[in-house]
Formats: C-alpha cells, sequence, structure tokens
C-alpha cells in the first residue's frame, strides 16, 4: 500500500488527493455533512486514516510529536504545595517563562504512591513536550518511574538518584548554610543552634550538614544543637521551643527555611527573648513576601525560585531539541541578603 | 478496503492478525527491535497505521474520546489567583475529588488576553475530557471562546453570559449580603458601610446589592456608605480608611470578602476604633484559614469552594456521559457563621 511521505503534517489536501475526490467533498465527509454518498465518504475516511490525518491535536501529535505543553509536576502532599510560598512563586514564574515561548503550562499534583500511574499514564500519553519535576523527598518512587518517559524531564533540587540522562537545576544549599553561620560568627555569636528542615530531603541535609561543618571548623561541638522540623511555621515554632529548653544559653538560630525563621521568632518572643539582641535569626529562601515582612525583618540565604525554574526551561528546551546541554546538573549560587534579624 | 470494527480500541493481537503475522513479530516490528524481516516490518506497520493502533495514548484517544484528564481552568492574573486563598482551596478540593475518580486534574492559568488562543488550542487538541472554569470578570472573553469548545465545560460562578448549553455552580451571593446586614441591624447598627468587591464581577454586585437592598428596606440611606475594592487585604484597608473619612460615625462594615475584612479591620485599628465595640465587621467567604485567625476571630458568610467545585465536578460527569443535569445553573445556599468580630 503506498502511503505518501509523511514527514510533514497530512492536510485537508492530501487526504482529497490520496481518495480521488475534491477538497470541498472531503471537508464534508470529515465533517459528517450531508450531500457525500456512502462511497465517496469511505474513501475519505480510509484516506484519512491510511494517512494519519485528523482535525484532532490528539491525532497531529503523533506526526509532530509536539503538543505545546509542559507539565509542571509538584509531588509533595498537597497542603505543602499550596502552602508553601516557594512553589507559588515557581508556578508564577514557569508559566509566564512558558507562556512567553509559546507554551502552554499544565500544573499537576501528586500527592502520594496512588497519584503516580495515572500521572504517568497521562505524561505518557503524548499530551505534552516535556516536563518540570519538583519531587524534593529522597526516594520518592515518581522520580524512578519518570525515568522510563519518551519526553525531556528536568528536575528542580537533586533528590534524585544519580544516573545518566538526569538533569536537574539546584541552588548550593551546603554553601547558603555556611554563608548564615559564618555571618553569624562575624558577630560574635557562638553558640549558633540550627532548626533543620526534614531529612529525607537532600536540600535540608545539605543546610544541616554544612551549618555542621562551619561550626566544627570554627571549633564549636554542634552536639545537641539542632532540632529537626517540616519547613512550616508551625514546626519552626515547635522546633524552637525545644532548642530553648535544651540549649538555654543559645544566641543565635539558622533556621532552614523562612516560615521555620517566622516560627522561631515567634517562639523566642513567646519566652521573651529579643530578636536580634538576645538571640540573631537567619532564614533561608529569602521569599520576597515573607522574608522582609516579618518583625525584625529577616536576614536570609537569598534563591530566586523564578530563576531556577527558568534554567529549567532553558535545560527542556535544549533537550526537545536534541541538545545535550553543557551542564546537566546545574547549581546554582546563593548569596545572603542582611536585615535586622542578624 | 476493508478494515476491521474500530468500535473497540484495536489491540496488538488485532494487528498481528490484520498483518499475518504472529503476536511476537508484531510486538518486535511495532518496538523496533531487530530479528524481523523488512517485509513482514512492513506489514505490521501497514496494520497498525489501518487499524488506528498505537501504544501511545494520543493515538487511542481518537477511538476512546476519552483522556482521563480533567483541566481545571483559571481565569485571574496569576497574582489574584496564587494569592487568594479561594483558588488555593478549589485547587486542592478539585484535584482530591478528581484524584478519587481516577481522572487526572490539569490546572491552567488564563493571565490575559493573550493566554486565550493557546489554551484554546490546547483544551481542544483531544487532550482533556472536560473543563471547570473560575472566570469570574464579566466580559471575559475567555467565557465566549469556551463555547466553542466540543468537550463538556462547567463553570463556577455565574459572570457569563446567559444561554442554553450554559453549566454553572455558584453561590447565592445576594442572600448572603442580606444575611451579613440583617445580623448587624440585630445589633443594633445603623451606620453599616460597605467594602464591595470588583464591580466587574457578578458576585460582587450581588453582594453590593443585597447591602443596600436590606437597608433600604430597614428605612436607611445607603448613599456614600459603599467604597469599592479588589478583593484583596491591601484594598481593603485603603478602602475602610476612605469610609472612616467619609462617614465618621460609622458603627459596622460588612466587607464582600475576608481578606477585605482583614484589611478593613487594620484600618478601623489604625484609627483608634475596637472592633466590634465601636465598629461590628462582618466578612464573606468564612475561609477556614483567615476568618477564625483574624483578631477578633471574623464573623462572616460561609460558603466552601470544596462544595462548589465538587457540584461542578459531578455536573461534568454527568454531561461526559451524554446527561442533562437537572438543574444546569445551580445556585447553593449560603450561611452566617458568626465569631467575635460582629
Amino acid at each position: 500500500m503506498a502511503v505518501p511521505d509523511q514527514g510533514g503534517r497530512p492536510t485537508l489536501e492530501d487526504v482529497a488527493a490520496y481518495a480521488g475526490v475534491s477538497r470541498s467533498t472531503a471537508s464534508r465527509a470529515l465533517n459528517e455533512e450531508t450531500y457525500v454518498s456512502p462511497q465517496a465518504r469511505e474513501k475519505v475516511l480510509a484516506a484519512a486514516r491510511d494517512l494519519g490525518y485528523s482535525p484532532n491535536q490528539a491525532a497531529r501529535s503523533l506526526v509532530t510529536k509536539r503538543t505545546g505543553a509542559v507539565a509542571l509536576l509538584l509531588s509533595e502532599p498537597e497542603s505543602m504545595v499550596l502552602d508553601d510560598p516557594y512553589y507559588l512563586i515557581v508556578m508564577r514564574a514557569a508559566f509566564r517563562d512558558l507562556a512567553n515561548r509559546g507554551s502552554q503550562m499544565l500544573v499537576m499534583f501528586v500527592d502520594n504512591r496512588d497519584d503516580i500511574p495515572r500521572t504517568m499514564k497521562f505524561l505518557d500519553g503524548g499530551h505534552v513536550d516535556g516536563v518540570l519535576v519538583f519531587a524534593p523527598h529522597i526516594g520518592d518512587p515518581l522520580a524512578t518511574a519518570l525515568r522510563l518517559l519518551r519526553v525531556p524531564v528536568v528536575f528542580g533540587g537533586s533528590s534524585v538518584t544519580n544516573g545518566k540522562g538526569l538533569y536537574t537545576v539546584d541552588y548550593d544549599n551546603k554553601s547558603g548554610a555556611c554563608l548564615a553561620v559564618e555571618h553569624l560568627l562575624s558577630q560574635g555569636r557562638r553558640r549558633i543552634v540550627t532548626v533543620s528542615g526534614p531529612q529525607d530531603q537532600r536540600s535540608a541535609r545539605d543546610r544541616l550538614a554544612g551549618w555542621q561543618e562551619t561550626l566544627t571548623a570554627a571549633g564549636i561541638d554542634p552536639t545537641g544543637m539542632s532540632e529537626p522540623a517540616d519547613f512550616t511555621q508551625h514546626g519552626g515554632d515547635v522546633a524552637m521551643q525545644r532548642l530553648l529548653d535544651r540549649v538555654p544559653d543559645l544566641d543565635a538560630v539558622f533556621a532552614a527555611s523562612d516560615p521555620m525563621a517566622a516560627g522561631a521568632i515567634r517562639a523566642l518572643r513567646s519566652a521573651g527573648r529579643r530578636v536580634p539582641d538576645d538571640v540573631a535569626v537567619v532564614g533561608f529562601d529569602d521569599n520576597p513576601r515573607l522574608a522582609p515582612t516579618l518583625d525584625p525583618p529577616l536576614t536570609s540565604v537569598h534563591q530566586d525560585p523564578a530563576e531556577q525554574v527558568g534554567e529549567m526551561i532553558r535545560m527542556l528546551l535544549q533537550l526537545q531539541t536534541g541538545q545535550e546541554p553543557a551542564v546537566p546538573r546545574l547549581v546554582l549560587p546563593v548569596s545572603l541578603t542582611t536585615r535586622q534579624s542578624a
């Protein structure tokens, strides 16, 4: 059976020519209008089938392999995704960046393991040209499942198994923690505790390691000086109370996220400690809607989720055009924004 | 050319039988493995084309007309969507409800008019089985464009042109405003001002009308007693300051959203007015994360975005199975939750 070259998308004209009918007959047959003989209709439908023609994008995507859509996949409990200002900035920046490039962003949540098969089925169904993923938890089975996809995938953060063909954009979490602790040391603080993030996340582990190594290098024993929390304000509050009980003479806190720093400040105030006079506080995120609005305004390690997702999109576009990114695992530098809290 | 019945989705077995080869040969040919003769490969590929067979969902969707995905379309400036707790609750509730039914939610933002063609192209491309829309602004061109879609569409709110085949789920905004004002009247308040919402939104207009009619029915002249804002906290703050200047003897405020009520309380406090002693405040939303956390806790008209989007999903499912909903324009009742602010 002779089938025309399918390099380009087949047009209505191609279908009409192949079926040996006029363009208008082909159009009427495909649109299920009347005034088309059953024979002509059958010929047109067969031609459309042979050529892979359809006015429907789902069919076109078989030929062009492009849908113009990119999925932004957020693998976190829903509450975390929608409460964390980090993800709100990511959603907004990714939407605008993709829209400016003519791409449609689709936000997809993955709340737990049960959501994975359905999500994978959609992603592998020819509906998207690429996937941006935030899956911060080490061992998240989604990360493994995504390796099987036939479209390019770029991860935000690095809580994924090492391997060839893995593309990530992350911040230098460890250096950020070092900056924070060095700043506190330079102000004469010595009893520097930390409210760390959940230790099933690489970013939280790296921030804890940076705090620990910087203290150790300064000759300070970090034993008993850290308390983990869940990156939320409430978690930061509770962890700070525990630290106050255990280390009553503490004079500084490095909180591994801005919401936790906000919780820590609340706990310190409740305990009658003045910030920064009695206890200096440094956060991590430098979230523009949180850090400057706290009382006192928060000194924080600066990272920009919009920059991160912008780099992820740039990497995705390279992969979509068959280019290998020069740096497949990109680490972005951080800095310290100083305000009144430390 | 004889083509088998395509009522069901063609299977690999169908392709093998049609091509006259074994199942394993068909599989190898389709997966581009070796150990398949060029002739067999050509026969299998032709069979797959004829039958419309593809392991790819984009092709299957032509046959089944179902992708398992539902778009949640939010037509608001991005900042509004991601700052307003209403939409955060909608996203979360819709995700969970659809996931429980085995459907994949895709969140899509429409920030401005330029985003519409791209959005429509995706929605009309066979990638989704239905669309849930929040497009609160009267005259939003998206609402008109959506009428052309070939998949079912259900609107949250009623800021859309009347017409057959239009499906909406909304709250009874006017009755809610009446409840609020009657509550204030019953407490002996007479100088009841309102911070109204943006008047290009039907919900805001209906709340203003409810306030106005209830005051008028009680023999109170509402002239000069209202000030519009944008549903945000900052907007509520500014509008309240204007009302304090214009109506210095005001003794109550009906704010048409909880964030605006929060702003009004802030402005009242700055002006040295006690809530509720000097000025009673009633909001609208009864947002569980905002109303009870304000100081004082806020009396507010109760509506539940999760219930609304749940009803929208139920209506969408009916439309997807070809049923006409009993009530195509559903209006849900509201109630008043009283707390300390009024």
